[in-house]
């Protein structure tokens, strides 16, 4: 298991794909599979870690990226040799070392930063099996193994009552994720709106957040770690994310559904495929139209849309998929 | 032949690792060794030209440069299998993929960009033989097969008579070039200074350049191609090459002594293994003796200038060492 090594596995706080690894590894481990897990030296894991990294390079910017970046993925196919499967989350730069070793290679691709980055799939489509993490975020071109949808380990988000009577705003502070348009939507709803999230624009944070936080209508608590994150999921009264991108998998979604927290999203990126339209969020066309949502959001049963957010975002169900993947992959059949 | 791509092979004016690239690649071809070249597409040899990249990255900002880097590293490595040597001169990158095969690797160190990269060298150290450019630029804690230095093709350097008149500065402007320095030199010898190179540093040239240039006294002529490199060599009193970092390897000064112009220059860097102190060039203290040093370097023999030269740095010298480290290493002697 090839990771990104931005952040540890698992990631302090933020972290996506990092998170991913994790819980995809765990998951292989505790069936029983013998996982070696690449990252940066600091990371958790019940597999076996082997690390060159010593820190994220996200975490310490004395450290070279592209000095770290290359012994990381060398060193993983350098071991490669005894594996059945590698498997890489490590964006492109793996693919250009994948046709000097035998390993068959699976990679999920968890988003593409730019569409100059393409020609480097395409070069490799024929010798790499790629997953998609959503049918919206595979690329025309390409060929792919297999979708798998990430699923997270539902014993971690218990199931909230909403208590906390705020909307929520849960993941990177960018344009992109649509923080603004959350403060909108809570304005207009008439309820206090949380924003929890790393600052992924400073300039949007300080131009089009900050002046709005009150710590009362809206109230922004910083980036929190997981434990606190299911705790403000399962306290909201829906989880407001009017993404304004093709997102390729919204994580924060699936996170909130588990706590049993509604979603009110725009229909873009991994959004239809995610979101139950009246049973575990309501789609709205349009940032404007998310605020008459919230009520209807509300109504939802949670216990539903928890129930039916396990039945297709599990961790087992991932695990599931990606075994069957390799084993397609192993009989000559993927 | 595992060329660098910022710059076509040869350069069309700016782009020292390419053009030893490309120096010693047809040297080898000279003597009849079959050699392939990984280098850009608009690349011109007499070897067999491998190319996925289209253009020089430093040509065309709309190349990604981690995408086509990657793609020219594996694309090399993956046809190195029937190579009897890969010789890589693309920085550190190619040494994570060196692992990977069997072929024997010779790595040209073409300098350091930061004590951060030797994390790379020392992981590969026992995999890769290293030559350096220059006792000067050898890492202490590296092992190293040859310190081999550059040569080049005297016969386009014609012996010139300095009939220009002037001091030259010819290489890149940048604090690091000693460019200020040059003006300095040439205002207290009470000469015209001619300054030949792409604009490394923007502010610098604006700050402490441009002001000077007035066409007379202070000439800037820009990035040169080789012909007129030469010929404007050639037509200088002397080089003046005070560099402020410890240059790798001085190619300007071998190719300014190539055409019987000495090099007066501070003992930094490849200097006091490049000049022949009294013989190619005075070698002074620092910029401020360098002033009182014209008078004794115009006095020098060029067409002496020119003979040591070529009996140190000719390009058959550097095709000779390079061929025999080949040797050693396909006997298993390096």
């Amino acid at each position: 298991m090839l990771a990104p090594i931005s952040w540890r596995v698992p990631p302090r706080h933020y972290g996506p794909w990092e998170l991913v690894v994790s819980r995809l590894t765990e998951g292989l481990v505790a069936r029983g599979v013998d996982v070696t897990l690449f990252a940066t030296a600091d990371s958790v894991t019940s597999a076996r870690l082997e690390a060159v990294c010593p820190r994220p390079l996200a975490e310490d910017p004395t450290l070279d990226a592209k000095v770290w970046e290359g012994l990381h993925i060398g060193n993983a196919f350098e071991r490669s040799r005894d594996a059945d499967i590698l498997h890489n989350h490590y964006d492109f730069l793996p693919l250009t070392y994948s046709g000097l070793v035998k390993t068959p290679i699976v990679m999920t691709i968890h988003g593409f930063s730019s569409t100059k980055i393409l020609p480097v799939y395409e070069r490799y489509a024929k010798r790499v099996r790629y997953v998609a993490i959503s049918a919206a975020d595979r690329a025309p071109r390409l060929p792919y193994a297999a979708t798998i949808h990430h699923g997270i380990p539902f014993e971690e988000y218990p199931l909230g009552r909403g208590e906390g009577g705020y909307l929520l705003s849960f993941g990177r502070i960018h344009p992109d994720k649509g923080t603004a348009e959350a403060i909108d939507v809570a304005r207009h709803a008439g309820l206090p709106l949380v924003i929890a999230g790393i600052v992924h624009d400073e300039a949007y944070f300080a131009r089009e957040i900050a002046p709005h936080v009150d710590g009362e209508r809206v109230r922004y608590v910083g980036s929190v770690d997981r434990t606190a994150g299911a705790t403000l999921l399962g306290g909201a009264v829906a989880l407001v994310h009017l993404v304004n991108f093709a997102e390729p998998f919204g994580l924060a979604m699936v996170e909130a559904m588990a706590t049993g927290t509604p979603v009110i999203a725009t229909p873009r990126g991994s959004v239809p495929e995610v979101v139950d339209d009246g049973v575990t969020g309501v789609i709205v066309r349009d940032p404007a139209e998310a605020a008459t949502a919230v009520p209807r959001a509300a109504m939802l049963d949670r216990a539903a849309v928890r129930a039916q957010a396990c039945v297709r975002f599990s961790r087992e169900r991932m695990v599931d998929e990606y075994l069957d993947l390799y084993r397609k992959i192993l009989a000559g059949e993927a």
